[in-house]
């Protein structure tokens, strides 16, 4: 700690907005400027980031995590809103709900579906038969799983967020489409967070899997079958086509699609708009469409860039060829004639 | 069929997951590893892909339709829920329902609206007022139909999915927008399916079509104004802009785009993240942004990927031809000069 | 007015399906042929588009314009299903409702959220605890609006949109993914439109801001502690990273996506598909992916096609070079060994 470390903070804020009696925070150094006139009280910043501000400094080792910690002391989680079970809920007969249930107006629970324990399922939510919940489950508004699907504990599924519609499976009739029963499901492993409007189909058969920790943001395509590993981290409008295997701890960027039947490794990375259409190793980045290693494909996009340029080199290029070519010929011949 | 051919089977499974009492199938050539040590007491799979199996084998000339209707055969369709015309439903008084509906609480049916036989409706969809649907519809949790747009018979809507929203319609005012009145409407026709959470303009003026028997995945935007022929296969995360144009049994893969006032031809296949530009002709193949026909926008990517090598080479070029051509004047000169 | 002047037109339809009594329009020029044989009474154009018809033209110097007035003129916007304040929707005690309130069935209003005169909710829509609405607001089916996120006056948003769902904010510990609680909010201002099934994430601290004015189409995803300007207009699919900048009236077209911690000045346009990776200028205009000024894109793009091609001639030109290398260093030789 640098500065006057009797400051007392009551509240995170961002360092344009945060005042006196603020706590704020400074991870990216494009933001330092900004430091130098916060009137927030304090400041958390790395100390590898040399910054002039009139706010007291902590300095930590991950000012990120710090900024995180902060941020739960200070204001903690979410507090939802305490319905019981709201009597305009409509609850099947044969479902089994847990102890501390938490569910609004206008959410429907189907038959045989199991709800663990400490459940939050907001309004306009829709449990269709024999789904299965773990505990401290958290469904946002409108949240919609179909039949048989299972759902781990401490799942947290943002508003409108589909789990479980059919697949595009369909057998070539002709001309036209006959439907494939999608007799699969899916299961979402504990810890997962998942974002809004969301769709992950079931798998045709068998299961389409989500693993443990993983988190998804918003408007996010997961075909068919696909299986996810554990603690992958999927940014918003990403899509995976049908029986996609994702490993452990995988990032997946913004906008990214993913065509059906290969593999990403663990860890591995996938820049925000990328196209893979092969497997890609554990650990390995990749960007473009079609993707490529990432180094492969930066000097791909710069060389791009120099493409119109290069053109014109070529051309100026050939003429000089061909002028050579005539002056080689031609004082070829006057050499050779002269010796001739 | 070769094996034991007294094998009786209950449920169709993976590869993977397929146990004895089940029949599972071989399609892609990538997974014949696995059939070779599958528990399943029976495996469909095509005459031209030889794989050894502890499975009894059933050689079908088709072998994905033969799956497809061993599932419809053993498995059968999804059966929904019965809730009659559940009386949390809100459906006003002007509205028509057929026969044998089915109707989930939270479900609000308009004035005027007309609801054709076996209707299912699940939880919190809406009817906007004057919407028709035909015989023998589904609609999955919180569908929303806006005011007067048509479905057809036979169709499924997975939830969350929005027809007839008003399109981006705005004339400048300088700086600002003024909104034109969207007083078109969406006609789908019959056999459609449409996948989760996907947005469907109504039309400006006129109407927003969707040809019978055409099948959406989810998350798939629909610009004002488009026509969608029959039998057309879209893949997630699709977007149409306004007054395009689809023919019939066109293919649109995934993350796909096309530009506004263009037309698909029939059997056209538009590759996975495409930008379509310009018109692309029946049965034509495009990809890539801009979309080209595809093999050339193969030898693109291909030429790409050897860019930054070409780039290389055409400096080495550079360097060598300035060499020749100070060899040329050097060795020209003396030469002449010798001769002089 | 060009024709018979004594015509009276009751409803606006396209050049295709207009009939006798309606008005049509044409402003674009590759809809000329259908405008020799419409059936319509009288036609909007433009001055600077000579067309044959035999309908009475209106020429109109800004026809667009011309024709959006005559929709406003003719049929006017959508008139509203009344519920007044509907039994079945869910009011908190502590929520503040202004005059002439039009909420429907399964609508749920937290506590202490305030709505202002004129509010049209739909059914299924959801707004949390310390939301604030202000007058003359139309929130269409199913919209979830999450905890103190404020919407200005005059604001629509359509079905199925999300606002103020948490971002992706994690720190990670070891290969885990720590919860940052999202302590921010959002902030809509005056008269913005948003499509259907939109996502737009709270911020993680401070507020995620669309402008006054601003226009989004359908399904777009706008990462936490994004500041959009006024007036923009934002095309289906767009993403947003997190802590974007977006200045006035800037347009960015479908499926275009942008990396966080970028600013997209004031009146510039973002082609469709582009991935924007760096800030761009006031009134600059870029297009691919990586996003470059318009120009230089299509230049590359342009050049690209030729790739292959030119892949060839620089092999030639390779053989060529070698060829005359071969010819001058055989062709120098005898020259000077001739001398010699």
């Amino acid at each position: 700690m640098e500065g006057d470390d009797g400051v007392t903070v009551t509240a995170v804020n961002t360092l344009d907005d945060a005042g006196p009696g603020e706590l704020t925070f400074l991870t990216n150094p494009k933001y330092r400027e900004l430091a130098s006139h916060t009137r927030a009280s304090a400041l958390i910043v790395g100390p590898k980031l040399p910054v002039s501000t009139p706010a007291t400094r902590l300095l930590c080792t991950d000012p990120y995590a710090a900024f995180s910690l902060a941020i739960v002391k200070i204001h903690g989680y979410r507090v939802h809103p305490r319905w019981g079970i709201n009597p305009h809920a409509t609850i099947s007969a044969t479902a089994v709900v847990g102890a501390n249930a938490n569910i609004g107006p206008g959410a429907t629970i189907g038959e045989h579906a199991v709800v663990g324990n400490n459940a939050t399922i907001y309004p306009g939510c829709y449990l269709a038969d024999h789904t299965v919940l773990g505990d401290d489950v958290v469904l946002f508004p409108n949240v919609v799983v179909y039949d048989r699907c299972r759902i781990g504990s401490r799942v947290t599924i943002h508003a409108g967020t589909v789990v479980g519609e059919d697949g595009l499976g369909y057998a070539p009739l002709g001309e036209k489409w006959a439907k494939i029963p999608q007799i699969g499901s899916v299961e979402i492993g504990d810890d997962v967070e998942i974002g809004a409007l969301c769709a992950i189909d079931r798998a045709t058969v068998g299961v389409t899997r989500i693993g443990a920790g993983t988190k998804f943001s918003n408007l996010i395509a997961i075909g068919h079958g696909s299986k996810i590993g554990q603690d992958c981290m999927f940014v918003a409008q990403v899509g995976l086509a049908g029986s996609v295997t994702v490993g452990r701890h995988a990032t997946i960027a913004g906008q990214a699609g993913v065509v059906g039947h290969i593999t990403i490794g663990d860890n591995a990375l996938v820049g925000a708009k990328a196209g893979v259409t092969e497997s890609v190793e554990p650990g390995q980045a990749v960007l473009g469409a079609p993707a490529q290693p990432i180094n492969d494909a930066r000097r791909q996009m710069m060389a791009l860039k120099r493409l119109p340029e290069m053109r014109q080199r070529l051309k100026e290029l050939e003429v000089e060829v061909r002028r050579l070519r005539e002056l080689v010929e031609k004082d070829g011949r006057p050499c050779d004639d002269g010796l001739g």
